[in-house]
């Protein structure tokens, strides 16, 4: 019989943003208990936001090393049964390694780490292990980026020639990271703990993901004009850059944190040989679908004639908007799902296998390196 | 110290839809545990909901009685803290009543009960027992809408002067009740279980109380021109209503479930001496400020700058879209927080306090009958 | 051979607003010159605006009756052949008897006159005269009108069951006629020279008309709730009307100029058996159809697969957006053709015989009247 | 005193596209009358065009040299006062240099010409003639983007960091050329017609131009990645560029005529160290004004509160759509009031003096040149 399965947290304490996002994912559909958790490299911070997610003393730990140690040594079914990693990005492959090498199941916030190098290493200890592991490129969790990718897959463009996709943020049009509050601004800006990019590896990473989970191609060349604009940053804060498809089409991605004004204005369009498709992450119950020849179709999450893959992913009737946390939910769910089948024996609905992998991790660390390596001239992917 | 809230529920079984809803909604903030439900009357579905919900098989209860009654004997922090009644409109009113006798807060579907004198035993028994009740109108749940409201309540419009709310859906176009499946449509067809009104009930009293709550004005005088359009039904599927408020303003009320092609189009303008606000439900993190005198301004959600009303109700930075769950979790995770204050003996911010309550199911009641009542003449709420 | 058709304008001399659309909107296809005109009641005013739009001194009078005794004496090819009337109201009726009673043409700006008196003689010395006569409600001129107008007569939505119709704007939210230079405010809240009505005088018509051309339904019963918001005014500037149709079909229709914010917000709503429809004037190129069993669908002007009643009103290709003075000229461009087969006998293409009418004037008259008479009562048309 | 001006065309037969829409945004406004035309070289239908549009016979000529020469001769205030040339890229420079060499003012739609060398021999007529020349770049002519350029110069966004401008068209998705009857499309893709460039020289120096107008910052570097994706065709039908300007800023400029289903969707985004702005050619009465620290702003056409700039291009007030086609006539009124000033010896107010000049011609077969030259390198402007 299925069982909840049981998550334990490293980072995500008290003042973070991402933890608490990845809680609600992992709780929305009651498929998953926190049930311990290292939230801090600062042991009573740790305690107190354990406090304050309700969880007994004894479950919260000092360290990742700490907490997978002592987990490992709990009865099946009591002690976690995965680990859940919200850190900034220089702290993601210590703990994905050891849980990997303890037996722990992972689910890790992208990128998935700081070196293509790191990621290559994963990626042996996943497949060695057999281990499921989800990377929460979040935005291919929502229900209208699997209709647009099934529609694509189908066959509703014909052969794809053209892609557009933007990742326009405007948080870091000043140099927030000098105020020593802005957590958020600091690290990401930090090259220590973000890696070799800063907003095309916090976010262009995800514009590159969304590119090749829609159309279903693999970017095969670019050519990426980097740029830092606010004085004293270490890291770019805006990139441009053109891309080539391994089947001929071309496309423009660009995606930037000086945006004055933007919010998470994610954004892609597809153009192929009978029709386009545009989607927009902040609406994004709505798929728009153009044709030349004909009107153009608004589907909507949650319509009953939706593409089994984008219905699988939905939770309500069309007209109540399903957000962020909803699409982020998707990944925790199916990857809950992956568990409960392992623990069960039981074949997973390969619907519910859709989850980005530790190869989606390892491309993105690709990406970083070549569009940090471009400097204005093409470079293979 | 704080602990997690325990939650038992009435309805939801399989099949069900509002019942997912709650659960998802009770779930995502981390506060509240279900630990026990009465899912059916028919008590193998209770069982294999229970089963579906982890639920241990001594928490699944046959009927709402026997769970009230059996769990009233467990010891406070092991048996639920509240019960929640996701029930057809029918059997709303019992499990409220006898919850109430035996000292469990209630969140409860709305519309509260059948008629107005159930609704006012319902109110006598909330105001003597002191038990908390929270009524889902959940809309007023969204952050833009307590933006709204704190915005109209600062002054931002002036004078209100204009009011136009509607509730279009479009799914009861054709006789749907007729299919033996499709029991979301038969029960809200059905006046033994809906109550006097059909669309009326289901979703305009979603438009009264969204337009009381934001403009902070009552309704004093209504003229309703109620329809059947489709041949066969028994309740109303649409209705067209003047309003007059209290304070000399004029508005609109529709709502209608015949408007083909229409999601959950939930909308409210609101116009004053100084300005006007727009809120689509549809797309719920934007609301349009507009000035004869200065360009539209549109606030969302996530914004650093908004009312403190509106922020305690975000869970993350602008640009990440929360939709129709987040607005329902809000009602449970303040819910929550009264009962967290009550066992602990704190005072409870009164950010937090904001959710529909037993009044506004009384006022709801008085609604539909008013509304049906009418029958195009004017009518004193 | 076809030729240029001659228009002579009553009013719209500087300072006007709604003569230069009508000149410009007669301009725009190049059918029609304006040959003279009576610019004005102040006759330097009228000799300046003349000079303004490059007439000879000898075809700027002082008056309309002068200018229309003179006219007539005038040969065929130099006199004008139709007489524009761009009046407050109260000037309408005056130059069109007069005009009519001469043998000339007359395009008039909506309402057609101050009572339904004065309306029904102008529809007998129309239908005497055998003259052409074009009323400007000129929304009806916009492509995506035509195409929701001929989408519905060819049965897209099946029987019509509800309507609702927006007429919002906000410039009068403030007693702007206290202000000597608000020429344009004044008269049309000027029982003397606007009529019965105020703002269901000036716009309410235009919703009124909006919906039974677009619909091909005859409104047969309102219940109308007229306000005045703003102390010291006159004439209502608000009003909400419940909607019965001959065919059954219900509906609201709204119309305000206390709308704080509203530019020009006209819109409507179309819901029948099988899909509804929605249009709004602020962005015209654009119609929605919805459907409880489809995709939505977007029809945009240009649009080679339209009707071709929205082709024959359209001059450039899809994604050219055209504007309010199109949708005017449309009318202009339509009557020229008239007259233009009525000087060469041929027969015109009904696709060019649709403009409003004289019938149309009397209709709207009517719904003045009655809508004023309503006070909160169910009122036959 | 003032009279109309006086238009001879070159091009615009029946059949053609462009040249109507001369006529009507030259119509609009009354300030220009079309006298005569040389509107194809086939002699008969250049005969038809002129009587379609009541010229008389005199006044239609068999080619463009003879109306020059003729009209030269007629008395001024009869002959033309400028040519309006509408004819395919390849017959821009011959009419225009003629014109120019026997004193006629000129209006040429865009590109310019077929080469650099071209249109530097026109710079340097129209620099030694003082005539009057007006390149109908007329995306410039909308009231919003007036708004943008004056606020982006007055420093609404401060210094400016990147700009992203776009035109997707998705008309020659197909190979439409080898339609015999497809004239648009046969033109466009012919090198002998069209120039170096396809999609580039038609819609691409459109993106540059309202790039460089808006921003007031002229491109200094580009990297362009030109496609033809659809066989058979022998000019670009889809190109990206990455941009850098001359002040620092960095941008992305796509145009494509394969973008399946997209009509005419030119759009920029321009960001600067204090916010930024949005504009859409499609709904082009909108412009988005957008901050990290205060809600979105949107301004309106017609609002009383915009740049003078705006609003001196802006005929009715806000809420009445104005289109392509006044945007287009704004370029017309400007340079019919700078002719009338030349032929009345007073100053024009500069306001009136913006429209495309001639040097924006040369700039934009600079653009041409080096797009197509860049093939993935970096090329200086």
């Amino acid at each position: 019989m299925r069982r909840k399965i049981r998550m334990g947290m490293v980072g995500g304490g008290r003042g973070a943003f991402i933890g608490g996002v990845h809680r609600m994912a992992a709780a929305l559909d009651g498929h998953i208990d926190l049930v311990c958790g290292a939230f801090s490299s600062d042991s009573e911070k740790s305690r107190l936001s354990g406090q304050d997610l309700y969880l007994p003393e004894d479950r919260v730990y000092d360290s990742y090393s700490q907490m997978i140690l002592t987990e490992k040594e709990l009865p099946v079914g009591v002690r976690m049964d995965f680990v859940s990693i919200v850190t900034p990005n220089h702290m993601h492959f210590g703990p994905a390694k050891m849980a990997l090498e303890n037996g722990f199941h992972v689910v890790c916030d992208k990128p998935l780490c700081l070196t293509k190098k790191e990621a290559e290493e994963l990626v042996d200890l996943v497949n060695k292990s057999g281990l499921i592991f989800a990377l929460t490129h979040n935005y291919t969790g929502y229900p209208m980026v699997k209709q647009a990718k099934a529609m694509i897959r189908n066959g509703a463009l014909g052969h794809i020639r053209k892609v557009v996709v933007e990742y326009p943020q405007g948080w870091l049009s000043t140099l927030l990271e000098a105020d020593a509050n802005a957590k958020q601004a600091i690290w990401r800006t930090d090259p220590n703990q973000s890696g070799a990019a800063g907003s095309m590896g916090d976010i262009g990473t995800h514009a590159e993901n969304l590119a090749e989970y829609i159309t279903g191609l693999k970017i095969s060349e670019m050519c990426a004009d980097l740029s830092i604009f606010v004085p004293g940053r270490k890291l770019d804060d805006d990139g441009n850059v053109l891309l080539r498809f391994e089947n001929g089409a071309k496309g423009v991605l660009h995606a930037s944190q000086i945006c004055n004004g933007e919010e998470n204005n994610l954004n892609i369009r597809v153009y192929g040989e009978k029709g386009g498709i545009a989607w927009r992450q902040m609406e994004p119950n709505t798929l728009t679908v153009i044709y030349q020849d004909k009107p153009s179709t608004i589907y909507r999450t949650g319509w009953a004639g939706l593409e089994r893959e984008a219905i699988a992913h939905t939770r309500i009737p069309a007209g109540h908007p399903e957000g962020y946390l909803e699409a982020f939910a998707n990944i925790y769910r199916n990857f809950a799902f992956c568990i409960q089948a392992r623990l069960s024996g039981e074949e997973v609905d390969p619907l519910y296998t859709d989850f980005p992998s530790i190869e989606d991790g390892l491309r993105g660390m690709n990406f970083v390196e070549k569009v940090v390596a471009s400097k204005g001239e093409w470079i293979k992917m």
